[in-house]
């Protein structure tokens, strides 16, 4: 599981108060960074030529309403490794209460053939440390 | 059905030169403008007393890239509605080839309350002027 | 001057009802388009190669609060073009009042080399056919 | 002075692999966070009745580009106090470079009102404590 905690800014609520739907995408984006590390060297800045990995579907589930003044953590897990792609799952926390939870699903990309390719084995290997529990509630 | 077009700014493309997949979201929630003019006459400011809705759900297909340079057309129409909500569907074309399409569920909501509500019946029937067509392709 | 009406979508307008100051960043971007025409060929998707403009400096000063619900028309010309930058200026106009007005300064930039360079003859002539008028309100 | 850091998202990146200049106004708004704890009080969600501030000016200068990957730091301090206004001044910070400045002037604004009002004298007092220091280089 990565962690990341989120403070919102004042223009993350919308006009009724509540944090605004896209802050999620925001902060989903944001708490997938750790998984960019598996992917492209720390190092380097990401391009076509060296960055393997397109957006091919993301969801979101808005359990309860978000409020400017409280942190919010965004906890996010594997939630499942295909042959090409893989599965993020993410829950956002704010004053011990589970407010939004989502997904996105990535495919391992080649931007120069335009095209799809199997998750090389030691990238599998290093998604797999991070697999959403199955049973139970272990660590949630 | 509704139609906004959208023309991407230089930020939303992102470090891969394809437009981030958040902007979705938001040329998505602009599109939904029309849908708030049925539920809140069009001179007031929305605010936590007069405006009626809540989201509880979006989800997003990417489907092909998009790109600078080029407007996108977002369509939209009514895809669902239930007893105290209704699901909002999505399109966005670019160059003639539809790029992303998603879905927004939306509850009708008293904020005062904070509790949903059966959607009122000149609503509904408002709303369903802008159904998605069930069979075939009339129209889309 | 160019011209392009923006509609406020639902999140520009934050907690206080009006639109968030950040939006003005977004639209006045969005207004500069039309520029990156003269710098890149349009069928052309920016990138360190191709792109030579860097933004030094923007401003924006808020005048009057914007509402959602009405469109807010970005006007923009070229203000002043110096050896090297040249200096964006932009009005936001809702409701026949001008609300926001605020300047970009973008370098003429060699990404690869990461210094500036002169602004070659021809895009200097094109610039100039959008200067704000100096004196007077001729066509403002 | 107050320091926020602040990690890029991936999205923050434009089509140039460097941050675009749209992220500063989100960062430096975030970074002003805790000024908002002088006016409101912290469990108090803002409205337009309870939260006496506006904007009336940002501005920015782009020093040096910032890319993802590394956290950027970005310090405040609060440049003037003026009789019904104080000048905020922010610094971003990356890899040990001061890559970004600006600065937001606001208001003391009463929104039922529609009018600016003198900034109490405790409001002033809490200001001062986070003075910029104006000669030599103290502590920046």
């Amino acid at each position: 599981m990565f962690t990341v905690t989120v403070t919102p800014r004042f223009g993350d609520a919308d006009a009724l108060g509540h944090i605004n739907n896209v802050s999620m995408a925001l902060w989903f984006e944001l708490a997938r960074n750790p998984l960019f590390d598996i992917f492209v060297p720390p190092a380097k800045i990401p391009d076509r030529g060296n960055f393997p990995l397109i957006m091919v579907h993301t969801d979101y589930d808005y359990l309860a309403q978000m409020y400017l003044r409280s942190v919010v953590e965004i906890k996010t897990w594997i939630e499942k490794i295909g042959n090409k792609s893989f599965t993020v799952y993410h829950e956002a926390w704010q004053s011990g209460r589970l407010c939004a939870k989502g997904r996105a699903v990535i495919v391992y990309y080649d931007f120069g053939a335009e095209k799809s390719a199997p998750l090389p084995g030691d990238k599998r290997e290093l998604l797999s440390g991070h697999m959403l529990p199955q049973e139970g509630d272990f660590g949630r």
